[in-house]
């Protein structure tokens, strides 16, 4: 058929012998068909060997699952893709971050909404045997994406610090972190697993409290053009110095929910000696061969390639101590400098094809994870304000005091705690760490999901209410 | 442990007040630590509560296996990156085009050498329970991959055909063709599975025999500087067509082998009628979005994402119609203009996450499931040699013969002879939905592997023979 077609478009292009060529492809057809039909009659008489089981065990992945396997995974990708990006494409229009669109796309195809009005089409859409495959991708996605966070953190900012985004960042982790563990005192009988001890469940707490969405963050403040004004500054660095202590303390937690109490000395004592290799030895080698080879525009695909196994090493380097390895991505990325072409080039890649590609499938995964509709009755949803509630005023209040002790006007002050309680994706991947650890059940997982979709929505609107015309100088000398 | 440091940094920066902060922080480490504690003690008499079964299933992907995978995944990822690239740079030194050193890496890490003189390292590395994670990788990989190629190939080629191209590339397809479906009457006996029909594995194997590497052929050409003489021009020509060919014949051979008798004509209709909806009223609307988006340096998001979705969208349907979702995919790229903006940005994009990271995956999965031990024996053996000599003479044969028939030189037949020959990735393409289909068994894969290897390897070398110090007039005017 295709043969025919290619042998149209040859005549198209030099109509005068366009016949003769088309009889002639006629004719060449005729001769492989004829030829194929006579080798068919030699053959119909053979019969296939029957082959010892061994022989005939193909060992890796039978063909019929592998192939259904591969069609929902195009069918959910192409899905949760839609979605997400019409999601996505309503929120940035309501000048929302798109991102919670696209969270929203998840728990919407997820058990919550589809599941529950069209049990069908859920289940033909993300049946649970594609779960652990939408999972290796989603896990894939965020590694890739944890790695450019650390790209894009500037580890200048931290150091450049003035006397009040110490202030700030100090208290907007350990407000909430405090917050967040004493509010484990409610949750810990009515909502934890039924095998986690209260510390490690009390740690949790806090830590999912603590996180602030970085990139989010970013996205805000670049989308406003505040990202070089004296609160955009702020905002990123106090962010920076938050989320790695936050990832921190998520490590320590992972590392003690897996090693129970005797490992966790091992796991601690390695996570240390590795952080230490990371900044000590591995930094400076990264720097050295990135000045050596990093000039030409387009940076070499060795260094390119060099880069991708140190970052999948990393990670499994931290997966293997028992913290996850979405730390040890994130820690390559740290220590590449993020102003050097080919970590420019390597976000620029890895943007698109992550953002587009593979975090759907990890929102799409999410989505499957979250049952909203475990939170039922009054006293879950009581439950589900308080921790917002808590969540808010921990991060909101913590800043926002600080920032206002250090000299800041309310105005501002309110503007940096409502920046600095973006929670965006950043908590969803601390959560799915917690409910993979079986640390949060979920019904807890549903709460905690809700609340980071509210607080990263909050943030827009509100931040726009108290700004109120930018009466902020916005193009005031940045603080670093 | 990491605030400490973060403390000390600031410090740094800002020396004289350095000890008070660092005071100050260690007072605020020992009031967290201090509350937290507090925290811990007022919860320790609490018990989580004893949740309903259904709650506590987690429905999807047990915690303990999925790390695991993860981890697995890594490690495979990191050794086979690391083993192909290194390998893919000594064939580079020996100036051999690096994708045998990637396929090599695979097979070495793979049952027939790891698993055979270290079976536990083996069993470590590539466990059966990894392989269908890291057949979902490969095969988004390859669909990426396949993308790709039909982005950059020129349909506009195909159109400018001389009578000398339309002549070899003809007869460099039905020739292969006919050997192939005829060497198919001494395997079938031999090496079909026990179920499968003479007609599917005489078309697989006829197919098997036709496929050309374009984009490693691509390759070789252009680090020859070849690419714009005639020789290469024609070889590109030719390589295109016989790729579009062959892999119309192979979602017909799938199409048959899945549906057995009645279904087919079915799949065959659907087929045409998804191809003709392509080319006629999708390219169009393609055409129109890139010309009316595709002005600015960097496309948009939106096309970005417009694309990719229609591209996974494409994959699936022609994976649901009953054809491989390597065709949607390679049919999508072919319909995007590959001098567009968008086209040259995503192949940027597209090609170090594909090539480096995805790629060996495919590579890695490849390797699995090529048993060279299965090759034993002289019998085997020569019949593995039948198996080189036969695709060897119908690709290099048919083409040299017409090449030299439309009036090249006997020099300049050989070497495009010799270019066609190339078979590279696209060939383990192939054979791995044969593998997957059940039509090959595995001894007959790793055979055709072997093939694949060896007619890739032998290209560079020869070619360098004949052409000799380039006699053939490089810099001749291109025929396009």
């Amino acid at each position: 058929m295709d043969a025919k077609q290619v042998g149209q478009d040859a005549g198209g292009s030099d109509s005068q012998s366009g016949w003769r060529q088309a009889l002639g492809y006629l004719a060449l057809i005729a001769v492989t068909v004829g030829g194929f039909l006579v080798i068919r009659h030699l053959g119909h008489d053979l019969t296939s060997p029957s082959l010892s089981p061994e022989a005939e065990g193909f060992g890796v992945a039978p063909s019929k699952a592998k192939v259904d396997v591969l069609m929902h995974v195009l069918l959910a990708l192409v899905v949760i893709i839609l979605t997400a990006r019409v999601l996505g494409a309503l929120f940035a229009l309501a000048k929302q971050p798109a991102v919670i669109g696209e969270v929203l796309a998840g728990i919407l195809l997820g058990p919550s909404l589809l599941g529950r009005i069209w049990p069908d089409a859920s289940a033909l859409l993300l049946p649970p045997t594609v779960a652990p495959f939408l999972s290796i991708l989603s896990q894939v996605g965020v590694l890739l994406y944890m790695f450019m966070v650390g790209l894009e953190l500037d580890l200048g900012l931290m150091r450049s610090r003035t006397h009040a985004t110490v202030a700030i960042s100090h208290a907007s982790i350990v407000l909430p972190f405090l917050l967040g563990s004493a509010l484990a005192l409610v949750l810990y009988p009515r909502l934890a697993t039924s095998d986690v001890p209260f510390t490690v469940f009390a740690l949790f707490s806090g830590v999912s409290m603590s996180v602030t969405a970085f990139p989010v963050l970013a996205r805000i403040l670049t989308d406003r053009a505040m990202n070089r004004s004296r609160l955009g500054t702020i905002a990123l660095t106090c962010a920076a110095v938050d989320d790695v202590t936050a990832w921190c303390l998520l490590a320590f937690v992972v590392s003690v929910a897996k090693t129970k109490v005797g490992g966790a000395v091992a796991t601690t004592v390695l996570s240390i000696c590795y952080i230490g290799f990371v900044f000590v030895v591995l930094r400076p080698v990264v720097r050295r061969l990135i000045a050596r080879y990093d000039r030409a525009p387009s940076p070499p695909r060795g260094l390119v390639a060099g880069i991708f196994v140190a970052l999948l090493a990393s990670a499994l380097v931290t997966e293997w101590i028992g913290i996850h390895a979405i730390f040890g991505a994130f820690l390559l990325g740290v220590i590449v400098p993020h102003e050097a072409n080919v970590a420019r080039e390597l976000v620029r890649k890895l943007d698109d094809i992550v953002v587009i590609l593979l975090l759907p499938a990890f929102f799409a995964y999410t989505g499957m994870r979250t049952q909203i509709g475990l939170v039922s009755g009054a006293t879950e949803w009581l439950l589900c304000g308080v921790i917002i509630a808590v969540a808010s005023v921990g991060k909101f209040g913590g800043s926002a005091v600080a920032a206002r002790i250090s000299g800041m006007s309310w105005r501002e002050s309110a503007a940096l705690g409502i920046l600095m309680n973006t929670r965006g994706l950043m908590e969803l991947i601390v959560l799915n760490i917690g409910l993979d650890m079986k640390v949060i059940s979920p019904a807890l997982f549903a709460m905690l999901v809700i609340m980071a979709v509210v607080t990263t929505f909050a943030t827009t609107p509100v931040l726009h209410m108290v700004l109120h015309r930018r009466t902020v100088p916005i193009d005031a000398p940045s603080v670093a």
